[in-house]
């Protein structure tokens, strides 16, 4: 495969099943990557560094922000949590579809970034759907939904900023809808461009000589 | 099927085999319409009005561009050839993806009109192929041939304004990679505002009350 891989960012409210589908569609495709985050805080038991995360100390992750090596990065409860460029830009370039799952704050960031980077949010087929996710999940209590659907409230406002929607209604569709997604913009014009610059030069060349 | 159709206009150089791709296309899938042309010049023998295209007087040809009820239109040895706007809409609000075969100066004023139509282009693997498959036709001669190299010469100088391409290799892969892709373009953000605005209602009053 000697294309170029794709960025794809996907968001989604807490519950729509996006876990599941990234899990499914990089099962089943073997030429997408899950981006690795690096973080600071200390592995848990069972995880490994550079499969779950990237563990770094404050001072290493602070290096990494200093050199601009992070695609984005925020800070929740004292650790630090952000996207390393590297990983990223290698699986890239070796042409895997690296999947990013964050929220809108940082794939905006993205965007700045990579502006070739695909926006996709993650939607419920209904609000009913989604609370009865959330409620079918059984670990929750009742004041842990009502913040979720809150939250969801808030993320809503700015669905409009995400190039495309993909409605989880059947997960066995979803996943193909997803795919042909990403595969199709693999034929924006805008990455083929060698392709047309190559073609161009040989019907000229075609077209004089013979 | 209640979401509205898309319009995408085809382009590609003479041989590139796009008239193939549409017809297959189009008997594969039911819920595409090639766009129908409106002509000034006379019908052939076994064509009929509204299958081929739709023929015109002059004075009523005119009428329809005095009218602004022509999406494009053009002058050929002395016959205008145009696309009625009321036939592409009606198809698209019937639910229908619209396919409008027409060249680069056509599709940039579409785009003009309907900014969110889908200009795609039709290549060749190489120019080779595209030689070969203008040789195998039998019908025409060198000079011919060498004519057709040098409009498509012309043509790829501008191919980087169409949003998309899809190399022609295998007809039955390409008929596939353009159903996807039109498919996909169905999930666009700013083609599911009402979606979007309904689900954010639906959330929010399912926050609020309970």
């Amino acid at each position: 495969m000697n294309r170029k891989g794709i960025l794809i960012v996907v968001s989604g409210f807490s519950g729509v099943g996006k876990g599941t589908l990234m899990k499914c569609l990089t099962e089943r495709y073997g030429h997408y990557a899950l981006s690795i985050s690096a973080t600071t805080r200390p592995p848990r038991k069972g995880e490994e560094d550079g499969r779950e995360y990237f563990f770094k100390t404050k001072e290493e992750f602070e290096q990494l922000i200093k050199e601009e090596r992070l695609i984005e990065y925020a800070c929740y409860c004292g650790n630090y949590y952000g996207t390393p460029c590297d990983y990223v830009e290698d699986q890239m370039e070796q042409g895997r579809d690296v999947i990013l799952e964050i929220e809108l704050q940082g794939a905006l960031k993205v965007r700045q970034k990579y502006p070739e980077a695909l926006l996709l949010f993650v939607m419920p087929p209904d609000a009913q759907t989604l609370l009865s996710r959330l409620q079918t999940r059984g670990t929750e209590t009742e004041d842990v939904i009502r913040a979720r659907l809150e939250r969801a409230v808030e993320e809503s406002q700015d669905v409009e900023k995400y190039d495309y929607m993909i409605i989880n209604d059947d997960l066995e569709q979803s996943v193909e809808k997803l795919h042909s997604l990403i595969e199709s913009q693999h034929y924006k014009m805008s990455r083929n461009l060698d392709f047309v610059r190559q073609i161009r030069k040989e019907i000229k060349e075609l077209a004089k000589g013979e």
